[in-house]
């Protein structure tokens, strides 16, 4: 496994500099040598997307994922239509960003058993597929930590996510591995191996995870501070065949309260421990 | 499945009224017509566990396990022993007390892999075995909840625990399957019923999974507040041929707040819906 000795596959998601508007996430990374941006959908609100596209390749930003579609499970089919309208609309702005891929946070429906919600999300996957396919933008299903699946995500497991990327069978459709979401899984090794001999592996997102988390989604830690083997994730996955970015995506109310430069410094130097 | 039309199954942790002392739980349970009481260990300090355990069957209730062992690994060889010796401790109460199972929350230690804290809880429990078994005293390993991982247990899923017990191979471990950090799990179904084929149920535990979890540990819902399909799960173990007693174990700041007795028949409410 290589050392990470510069910043050339680092992204940061804009998530992670929460009270960054985009244009200065995007002049900060850009000033701190941040190589790739994951854009979040709610920095875009009010904003021109194909003016805010211009600006991160004017920058030399490359962009890595739009995030986030997903969300298709629901008792109710007007909310499952729904749920296919946003879809589509989220791949028609992350055309007009130029992002090439989508990371689907892939919904449940706590009125309704989690089979049912898994049969509604590969179903909303094939809806919007065509769609995606036609715009040339990939999808990434995201499998997410199994302290979500009442109401987040029905896909808890990678060989779940892989399941169902197998069976649907697309050049478009893989999967975006979260060390969060799958650290603890005793399968993970041999799903990571089997996601990468499918050509599936299309994301890799990295963080930690304190051992006295304080909130379920707001308390993720920087890399090194909790107890996530990531350098170890990083080089199964790496051995599957993944030479991507390697992206930082963390949800810290502490972090967000700090000022944003340093912690992008910070950011930074954990990063080189990955 | 049969409904639950009465409490012959209803089993309560001491813990779940962790406010009241042993004395008090014993007595209300009884009035309260409870049949069962699962004793925490830390119910038991500074008291006569053999007066105590006489005074629980006096009062007709059964004991139907003791809460807790286990917290096996360490990267350090002597707390591993020092382990080893507080859970012979822990079979000596229960049998002292009159308990014919201890639950195990197995441990990890986030200084060392998952799978080597796997490999030690295996190692642990096949030292403290024959104590256990001298003492007439079976053993349960309890799958813990993923995000648990990091230093409560490696053992995070029902598949894992059948394995281990599997493996190690003896009529005195079995699994103790709390719904609350199964429920998510999609091979949850094929997992009981081999967990049952192999006469291995030996507890099932039930709680909720609410949906706005503010806390990791000590925010438990009541059978009915959450998303957890409990009947659904009761009608799978009870199929693989458990028709042992159903134990409310739930951790609460909320309701521990609230008056006891009141919490006790509410409780008894949500129970008879399960």
């Amino acid at each position: 496994m290589s050392e990470l000795k510069d910043y050339a596959r680092l992204c940061v998601h804009t998530i992670t500099t929460k009270p960054w508007s985009i244009e200065s996430a995007i002049q900060e990374y850009a000033l701190q040598g941040i190589s790739g941006i994951t854009v979040w959908r709610n920095a875009l609100e009010n904003k021109n997307i194909q003016h805010t596209g211009h600006l991160i390749r004017e920058q030399g930003l490359e962009i890595v994922s739009f995030c986030r579609g997903g969300f298709f499970p629901s008792t109710e089919l007007s909310k499952r239509k729904q749920a296919i309208d946003d879809n589509k609309r989220v791949i028609d702005e992350a055309a007009v960003l130029g992002a090439p891929l989508i990371v689907l946070v892939c919904g449940a429906d706590p009125g309704q058993s989690l089979q049912d919600s898994r049969n509604q999300i590969r179903d909303g996957i094939l809806e919007i597929l065509p769609h995606a396919q036609s715009a040339g933008i990939k999808l990434a299903i995201e499998p997410l930590h199994p302290m979500y699946a009442g109401d987040r995500s029905a896909i808890n497991t990678l060989k779940q996510a892989n399941d169902m990327a197998s069976e649907i069978n697309s050049g478009y459709v893989g999967i975006a591995l979260d060390v969060y979401h799958v650290w603890w899984d005793p399968d993970l090794e041999n799903e990571i191996q089997r996601c990468g001999s499918m050509d599936k592996l299309f994301a890799f997102h990295i963080c930690d995870w304190k051992l006295n988390t304080t909130d379920l989604l707001n308390d993720r830690g920087l890399m090194g501070e909790g107890c996530i083997p990531i350098r170890h994730i990083r080089s199964q996955v790496e051995e599957a065949g993944f030479n991507g970015f390697i992206e930082v995506e963390i949800f810290s109310t502490i972090y967000w309260s700090q000022d944003q430069k340093e912690y992008l410094s910070k950011i930074k130097q954990a990063y080189l421990h990955c």
